[in-house]
Parts: C-alpha cells; structure tokens; sequence
C-alpha cells in the first residue's frame, strides 16, 4: 500500500510509526494494531539508524556495504578458507574481502580461525550473531532475487538495470 | 548455529543450500528439511546475488546503499516532500538524496509525483512494490537497532563501533 500523506507541520519524520499519540493510555497495550508498541524508554534505549550520531548506523553500512551483504550470504552455508570465499563472491578483490570480512569480525558476525600450520590456514565462519543477521539479510536478497520479474517492468529495456549514482553511495 | 565447514573441492559455493545432492529423487519433495526445494529451473529463472553478471546484483546495492536503507525505512512512515525527507535522514547531502530517490524510482520502489504550481510541489512515496522491499529493509535495521547491545560487545570499548574501511565500500 501507499502510505498516506504525512503531516507536513513536523520537523522530523518519526520511526517505527512512532507517533506522538501512540503515548496514550489506551493505546499502550501491546499489539495495538498488531505491531508491538515501543515506550519511550524502549526507543532510547535501541538504536536509531535514521539518526547520524546511533552506532546502529554504522553497523548497518558494514552489513549493507556492497560485499558485506555478499559475504554474509556466503558464509551462510558454510566455513570457507579465504580463497574459497572469493572465488564463491563474483568480482570481489583480494582487498575489499579482507576489510570487508575484518568490518564483520569487528561486530562479531564473523569468526576467524587460524591454524598454526605452514602455509597458513584460516578459515571464515558466521558466528551464531552472524547467522541471525544472515538470515535477515538472505530474506531480503531472496526478495530481490524472486521479484526480478516485477522490478525489470520499470527499466527502460526491461532486462538490464538503469545504472545510476546511487549505487556507488 | 555455525555452519557445517563445507567441502572444499567445490569451485563456486552454491547459494541457498543448493547442493547437488538436493537433486536425488527422493529429496524433491517440497518442504525437506524445512526448506523450499529448488529445482534447476528456479534457479535459472531468479536471480542470483553472487553472480557478478546478475541483475539482481544492481538492484540489491541501490536498496542496501548508504542512503537507499534510510530512504526506504523513511518513506515507509508516509509521503514526503524531498525537503522533510532530507532533514527525517540525518547527514544526508541533496545531491546524494536526489541520486538515491532517482535509483529507487528507476527499480520502481519509489514514486515521485510532481504538482504544476509555482513554486514547485515534488513529493515521494513507496510504491506497492517498493512498501515490500522496505519490511524487508526494515526488519533488517529493526534486528540491529534491538541487537546492539549484543554487538557491542564485539566493540574493543563497548559503546563505539569500530570504524573499518570495509564502511565506504
């Protein structure tokens, strides 16, 4: 559905349909509306990924970060070497896997294995954070991979995607 | 769960457990093991992320670039002049904005409705398809604003995010 107009008169845009009379006693059972209502104290305490300054926000740009989505996917069924992991991703360098897989490690989505052998050994896995956070990322590419058909009706060609500046953000 | 450590003779993983032994006869019922099967010809027909040639590739980066997540999440709370859209989105630039409204409107998630009137009156919404792929994004951002406080743990002082390059990919 398209959402209905907003009231233009606020200054910022509320997440989470967060809005100022769900604050109402009548409207603080759980459920409301079938979405789980978030007090006050609830949104102060998560993050904000619409705010600037929220260390969610951070953590979402390295999940969504062009390979980290791809690697996130990958490791999903299974434990790979670094080698593995690059051939499994079409068009990764050896560089954006290595400061992409090390942004993963830095939350704890990824865990590192190295064994003390000759040459060296190191493996990837998804951590047990990582596999939840894998999960919501696979439904999201499972989306996009499944609705191709329905997006391409809005390119100008309708097989091959606009290329636009967005991308490279 | 970690997953199982994957053999490693095989070139290229296969996404979504595809594994060639799924092709026996007797593990093509729908459901085995809790997941959908798919058969050979599903997986020509929908994309597929890890192939660097796909579409669904280009798609996938303008919905999980920088600005694309916040856009997404933003419009979901209703219609928006581009103005309030920039100030709901902290720290995002008009040029940036404009570039990542036009890549939504280009895969047909955002629709963009000009008024004849002096001055000019644009406002943006999310289509039917682009209100789908925002739950997706938003269960997403959902997961990592109600998980921080697990990943900061990961974090060497606990409440910063370590910034890595893997970020400005």
């Amino acid at each position: 559905m398209i959402p209905p107009r907003a009231t233009a008169q606020r200054d910022n845009l509320e997440p989470h349909n967060f809005e100022p009379n769900n604050l109402e006693p009548n409207n603080l059972e759980p459920g409301h509306e079938g979405e789980p209502l978030l007090g006050l104290s609830d949104k102060l305490r998560r993050g904000d990924v619409l705010a600037t300054a929220c260390p969610s926000r951070a953590v979402l740009r390295r999940v969504t970060s062009r390979w980290g989505v791809l690697v996130l996917i990958a490791l999903q069924s299974g434990t790979y070497r670094f080698s593995e992991l690059r051939r499994s991703i079409g068009g990764v360098s050896e560089r954006m896997l290595a400061q992409t897989l090390q942004g993963l490690e830095a939350d704890g989505f990824v865990a590192r294995r190295a064994y003390p052998v000759v040459p060296p050994h190191v493996e990837y896995s998804l951590t047990p954070l990582g596999a939840e956070v894998a999960d919501k990322v696979r439904v999201l590419a499972d989306w996009i991979e499944m609705n191709l058909p329905r997006i391409s009706q809005s390119w100008p060609d309708g097989t091959t995607p606009p290329s636009t500046d967005a991308e490279a953000s």
